[in-house]
């Protein structure tokens, strides 16, 4: 197998040369310009390797690569949309650069565009895996806005939350390439599980990353979740445990309109650090990171492989960014 | 063939049926209330017709009928987002009733259900001509927004923005029913043109409804289009047309923005009919609907179902709704 930068030069390369239309302008530049925004570019990695790994050409998981890359920016188009959010890897989102509508109607284009490129592969098993990963997807969106209007929402109904929301899409980015590769359904499975694990692992090392992480690498400002009372793993946890004097001061940092970003952001982080969550957050990590590396190990392939995956999913469930 | 009226009946029935998850509530509710609306299901009717008359049996089209009406239905959940519309139908528009991200979200979750429903055809050339189609759509919806910052839109960018975003979808939804018959492909295509033409002539008769229409039977408010200064077939000729005091008064209907609905609707509607753009659009729907008819009558097939081609063109074209 190659080394994850090489993979990822692949993507790019393919990313670069997509050949947008010069009209509608509105329409086609904020697509371009979000997939300059670059990223981790994690999903069509996963699926070259996966497709490596599988005996088949990854060159032959080019374009339903490219189709998950594309499909993954559209999702955040209209989250950033749903979010109201300002900045996305350290750029103004598109909604905010252009407007609303541009963010809708660009992102129809973008998930259209998806569904081509992975009609590219001919291939109906991952045509019907690719939807299927949607609806849930959108599925895990819309219970992340129902969240919002909870106080109730348990820690089982959060790991469900996010792995609709995030985790589905690593491991259909996987199973994806085994397809093209021509993979026993085993292997192709288990390399969607192992996918969905790193997903939930990658998903708890975001929240940990908006409290504690370094704003100049992780691109987005730190505390996001905590301004907006987001139903995180974090919160989730400190909910419950909060007691007394802990509860009465969550409760007013949740509820106080007033309170000021630095203070909020302050006065919670030391909650949670009180209350233990992080290490909840960070155990939770390792449980499904070991779940991740364990169905990697399952899986009928070379032990460099293997370790390749193993080696990734550490350092996405350890990422700093 | 059969009547209209009893493939109506086959693509209701279809769709009343469609097994929408029970959760998460507020992704799918809004669907179902939004497909329940009814409409004249025009797109899956004309999938069935031309299947049936490309000696297809009807049954097999009745899954990328439903996903076109799934599509179409799309479009305008988000459409009405776009255009910030209150009214679809004589109801209330999903955004109004819930909210814009309701509507964002559901009508992604409704074009990946497309996506499913054309699937299930495992017909690669649906697949492929309903991305296509799609692309298409978002391109003339962004034509559209475009034309409303500009003052200068000429009548053919006008066709070519409502070929775009309305009658390219009637040419596929003819054509995708002949692939599905297996109909050979000049004939598939002769049909896509039928399709195209009879699209643009419903899309003026569209225009021409707007301001002439019976409010009980067209389901919108009479002149929103007058009153938005929308850039129909009507005010671009219209705007070329009047000179000296008739310049003036449509300058001042455009741009006074303290005119009551009343007061502008029948003004803009006086000038229209004393500039005889409605006689313009009149000869236009016809020319159309002539092209429309002499292509269903070159299309291979009994001269009966050539009769119901023609007659449901000149009804969509001549419609009181």
């Amino acid at each position: 197998m190659k080394a994850f930068q090489e993979y990822l030069d692949i993507v790019n390369g393919a990313i670069a040369v997509i050949p947008y239309p010069l009209q509608p302008n509105q329409l086609y530049e904020p697509i371009a310009y979000h997939m300059a925004l670059g990223g981790k570019r994690v999903r069509p990695v996963l699926t070259l390797m996966a497709c490596d790994a599988m005996g088949g050409d990854p060159s032959h998981a080019i374009d339903v690569a490219v189709g998950l890359e594309m499909f993954h920016n559209f999702t955040l188009l209209h989250d950033d949309v749903m979010d109201n959010a300002d900045v996305r890897r350290g750029k103004p989102t598109v909604h905010r650069r252009w407007n609303d509508n541009t963010a809708i109607l660009s992102g129809d284009t973008m998930l259209t565009i998806a569904t081509q490129y992975i009609a590219r592969s001919a291939n109906w098993q991952c045509m019907d895996l690719f939807n299927k990963t949607a609806i849930e997807i959108y599925e895990g969106q819309q219970w992340d806005m129902d969240y919002e209007d909870r106080n109730d929402v348990t820690v089982d109904e959060y790991i469900m939350m996010i792995r609709l929301k995030t985790s589905v899409l690593l491991g259909c980015a996987l199973k994806m390439g085994a397809l093209i590769a021509d993979a026993d359904i085993t292997e192709a499975d288990l390399l969607y599980q192992a996918g969905v694990n790193m997903g939930l692992a990658f998903q708890l090392r975001d929240d940990v990353l908006d409290v504690w992480g370094d704003p100049e690498t992780f691109g987005k400002e730190i505390g996001g979740d905590i301004m907006n009372n987001k139903k995180t793993f974090l919160l989730i946890n400190a909910m419950q445990l909060a007691k007394g004097d802990d509860a009465d001061e969550l409760r007013h940092w949740l509820n106080d309109p007033y309170a000021t970003r630095d203070d909020k952001v302050k006065g919670v982080t030391a909650l949670y650090e009180r209350l233990g969550v992080r290490q909840l957050a960070e155990d939770a990590i390792t449980h499904y990171n070991d779940l991740a590396v364990a169905a990697f190990n399952r899986v009928k392939m070379s032990d460099d492989d293997k370790q390749a995956f193993v080696t990734l999913a550490n350092r996405l469930s350890g990422r700093q960014y």
